[in-house]
């Protein structure tokens, strides 16, 4: 078998690379994560439910195979009670790289290795500390010699400055991706010069992730891209989305929104929303797309489809699918036979069934970030007394009259 | 191990038996099932997958393993030009079986055998060749030595009371679930008088499944419970709803709805929906509680976390979910502790993010019911000619106004 | 000038009446009636506004000045430290039927006086004590000779039979309209067995007003023929409904929903809500067609254009209005005028402005009727401490979630 | 009787001067308006309509009695069929002011004459041939020595520009006003250098008017304040917005919404969202606060009640109106007693009792600007053949899909 084409080769010859989805909302209704701690150390207990997951995405379209090592830092494992601390990093990404090449090598995929933030940022602990959290797990990475690495779900650009050094240090290729939408990052920078920030810092691919919805991401990568050209810098740009709609969410996006984590399905994007999701990123010069949080395998193969011209090829999964609703030929009524065109689905307005929702909520940011106390780690389980203050905080505020009062 | 206590033992002992999910729509988004024909043959062509899925739903709590053998009557494996005629019921219902058991015996679920609606009943081809259809499906689950069996998913009584008479004449326990609401089915026979009538023909568990979302569904149960009652005839219930809310729905339930089946997402039940239902359905005198199409791993866990007290146990899967959201008290930002709290789920109403929606929409039921020549059993794939004839007999309406116009 | 036709002379000939709209909102946002008390003093006060009100009605179409004698009793004149009981009943009526024949004047319109229902039921005081106070405003009307009585706004059949047989003894035509909807009255009487009360009583034309939208009220009227049918007996129908849209209202109508009184602007029916109002009372038999609160000029001669043909004439307002928008033929803007036409207007279902409102609200009905002490009349003002308990009543609930919390 | 103070004394005292609501619309409503040209014939044809709604919002606080001159210019009675030419603009200007005056002198309301834009500009016919047209109304203004003047609604500033010319040549105080949001004229001049040059003109007062609800309007004058501030020039600023919300709005405005004009209701302002409005105004250092189309004498009313403590006074209409609600406790049943709070009021979301209908509408801006052949002045009753031609552009749209397909 003839070695896989680089990451830097592929996107360089002007290719799109289509990302996976989320692995840790989709795993958590699968019975698998813990919502909360959002760690995992399912890759020891479940392996074959991640390697399914993994394969739903290459089946699906994805180019990459991302270690499902989200959270996955020592500090994280062990916050607030989190017992996935006794299973530990260097365990969870072994088998996290055991999984990814596996079902990789089933196709023509390439295994990133990826990174995220740290507690130990939050808690102001400083470069060496939150570098030596980021090693810790870039070890693993290269002793299974991954494809590249990617520094990913980043609040602040300091600390993913550092993450991109140590990743840059090892020599691979090294991606980078801001959970910040268009109005910067926590501490108030800029999204565009983030951007700049990073490719400065060394980043070959550098773009947002998580936190927004699809349009929301793109006009952040759109900000980068104006900075970068405006710096007269040349690197790839890539987005890894929401798959929920959120035109409402404030500036730390869908956390803050009422709906998180556990109601947010009204929000969940259709197909069709994936299909015009990855025209108009494509539009905007990007060519590393994927998803984050509920972006799920039909969505990944939605984009696939809608690029299949530009990528000359469909997905695998494409076989159990007719483009643009073309398999309701097949259907019994006569009335859902003629759905099977674009014209339908492209333009319709999908209703919620939810007479008693409103079409947007109001995020409810506290507006707390690095250093704030509330946010610091904290190895012991939340307990009833600070449970007591958060409650009391979030509801005593001026009365809210709704229709149930 | 003891031998596994049978169906109506449970039932008969006052237990909640908790079904499984919908796996038609869960595997169409993981890549496996076509959307339109929505026939089984992936349980020979990628057997994991299915596997995987039933895993789940047994982690979730399912106490049944229904085989998933959905459409693979012989008629509708070949219908409109669908390829799964190749494989054939027979197979396709045996790799089921074997999936099935592997995993019922991984816990201590019943193995039911579902056999659903035919299109040679809408052809008008009457009991016999019915039955023969029936029969075919049933020698496999026989030959397996299924724990029970389920007529599944039928529009009209009459074919279930012909699907009911062919698996009772097996001596298995025989549950039977229609696909209609509250305003009957589609021959414009009341929902009570269906209950009867299925009684009668022999059923010992009768409701209904699919179709529309559970308000819907328990408000048809409950009028099949009054004419029960009010005929003196005692059964179990059994209720496996959409994971959909359709309030809007008419008589034909969610494939009117403009939004099936590719636009559903805004309407996708939160688990804390899946809560309410179950509670309302164990209120209703429902014992036999599990979903449908729509319906994931995460809301049969709900189910059965709302029902722990009733059944004195938790799902295997609840190991990695905190009850009413208590795994947020975990979380890093301190405004999402405090939804670490049954009071603030159980009252939110969920955003859609999407403003361009309605909350509701308007069914177009074109009055089709068995018998039409548009619903006959058709070997041909659709013609261009009959798309043009849909699409026009679809669009040919007074001019629609909206904000597109 | 030939003497008008009477009432009934009209109806009789199968002839379409129109009545007028709601004055008492009308009046509260022009700056002349105070909400919460809702009384008419203003007839007194400012006959000018009122009487400008009444000609655009007649203008608009209306064949009946109704006396603006709304809560014209003593009894709720003083009722709660309301100061309008220092001119009272007497000199209310007078100035209002002063004023009601001037305009009808004007025109071919008939006056006629209304009677309401009173504090004095709710506080449990008898027929004779309700009696008392409808004959001291129907005194007046007899004096000034109006062309008919209607009894008004009923919430409990008891008390609207009494007020019937005090108006019907004085020999004027007697109309009588419940504001209930299609769930009875609020002791819990069937609407349609009210009807049949208020037959037996001696209406001679009988209906609904108020409390409810127009789909409601029509419902309400449809019960009350159906049992007026099946009594054998053949009265006039009358509906006045209010201008709002109220699918969500429970039993007491929109007085419970929580955007009553001065949030309900969302609900405002359009023109053409009130086109198919009309269309939809006529097909259900109805000829007194009228509105209620919330029904401004424009609504009544909506219902005037959709009813030309029946009646063989166009009000003189729509000198000032082309059909189905056709003045916007002479609109600047060219996308302006392409909407100068009926299927446009027709089919536009309009949006609201407002991403944070849901589409229905739950009603807050306490479940309060006659006799119960909160009802009872109480001359003075609501002391702080009775609004606490009442405020406290209101929100001591479970908590409510929503997007600001 | 000490003579009036004038608009410039007052303002640059630092007084709040609240202005009217609109006209057009209102009247419309009334039944003396035709929507399409928007005429204000009415002066000569209904003169005690017109006065009627003067003194309702002199009654509710309005300090500023502004003629009802709008569309009053020759070129405009006469454009597309419209009659109003015959009457002609002077007689219509005269009547104006008479009615103006003589409400303005039963308070202390000064009298404003309005210009506005031009079918002359529009059709390209230049300066000279405008400003003849706003002469030929201003002369009117001037005998009847109105006490300052307004240019109100231009969506062009260079129209505008003329109009402060011709105005402010007679010595009369100027006020201009443009109905135009945040994004700037319709030739693209932003909305900040709009200001600017209406400043260097001549203007007194500098404002927008109509188009766009609240919130828009106020953010155009925050973008005007702040091209003033940077240029160091200091203005008085006017914000006179819609009383309808249009967060969906595009560059022009409520005209391009899909339910402009007849279909508006569901974005009608309540009382409580002009309470919002005042507050938002005065704080962005707006002092005279008006309304346009929409605004109703209530919306005036809690405008005046909003700023009652900075004004020192309730306007005469809160005799009829409790603050915050406060009638209510005057009310029968308790639980609407128990909303007699600003608490209950000010974070009520309404609901739309509109199941179908969307929170947000998609504009359909043609893109159409002056010079445009579809715009210009036009003589002639549009024909059936031009109607066929815009409806067409209208709906020669790609296939639009919604629940009723």
């Amino acid at each position: 078998m003839a070695p896989k084409r680089g990451i830097l080769e592929r996107l360089d010859a002007g290719e799109v690379v289509i990302g996976d989805g989320g692995f840790v909302f989709a795993l958590e209704k699968r019975g698998y994560v813990r919502a909360g701690p959002w760690t995992p150390e399912v890759n020891v207990q479940y392996p074959s439910a991640v390697k399914e997951l993994h394969r739903e995405f290459l089946r699906a379209g994805s180019d990459v195979m991302q270690t499902f090592t989200f959270y996955a830092s020592d500090d994280k494992l062990g916050n607030r009670g989190n017992t996935a601390a006794q299973i530990g990093c260097q365990a969870i990404n072994q088998a996290a790289c055991d999984i990814a090449f596996e079902v990789a090598n089933e196709g023509d995929a390439l295994v990133c290795g990826g990174v995220c933030q740290t507690p130990t940022y939050l808690s102001g602990k400083g470069k060496e500390a939150c570098q030596e959290e980021f090693m810790k797990q870039i070890e693993i990475f290269l002793k299974n010699d991954v494809d590249f690495l990617l520094a990913e779900y980043y609040e602040h650009v300091e600390e993913a400055e550092w993450a991109v050094e140590s990743c840059k240090a090892t020599g691979k290729p090294t991606a980078v991706s801001l959970c910040i939408g268009p109005q910067g990052d926590l501490h108030g920078i800029p999204t565009g010069e983030c951007a700049v920030r990073l490719a400065n810092a060394g980043a070959d691919i550098i773009g947002i992730n998580c936190h927004f919805g699809p349009d929301e991401c793109i006009e952040a990568c759109r900000l980068m891209k104006e900075a970068l050209d405006a710096a007269g810098i040349k690197k790839h740009l890539m987005v890894q989305p929401l798959g929920y709609l959120t035109p409402d969410a404030g500036k730390q996006g869908f956390i803050d929104l009422p709906e998180f984590p556990f109601a947010l399905e009204p929000r969940i994007m259709t197909r069709w929303d994936a299909h015009k999701f990855a025209r108009d990123a494509y539009n905007a010069g990007i060519r590393f797309i994927g998803g984050c949080c509920g972006i799920e395998p039909y969505h990944i193969r939605a984009v696939a489809e809608e690029l299949a011209q530009e990528r000359g090829k469909l997905p695998k999964a494409s076989e159990k699918h007719g483009q643009w609703g073309e398999g309701l030929r097949l259907h019994t009524k006569p009335w859902v036979r003629a759905r099977a065109r674009r014209a339908y689905w492209e333009n319709l307005q999908p209703s919620s069934g939810r007479p008693f929702s409103s079409s947007m909520s109001k995020p409810n940011n506290w507006g707390v970030t690095a250093g704030d106390k509330d946010l610091i780690q904290h190895k012991e389980t939340t307990t009833q007394e600070e449970m007591e203050a958060v409650i009391n905080r979030a509801t005593h505020k001026e009365e809210v009259v709704n229709g149930d009062n």
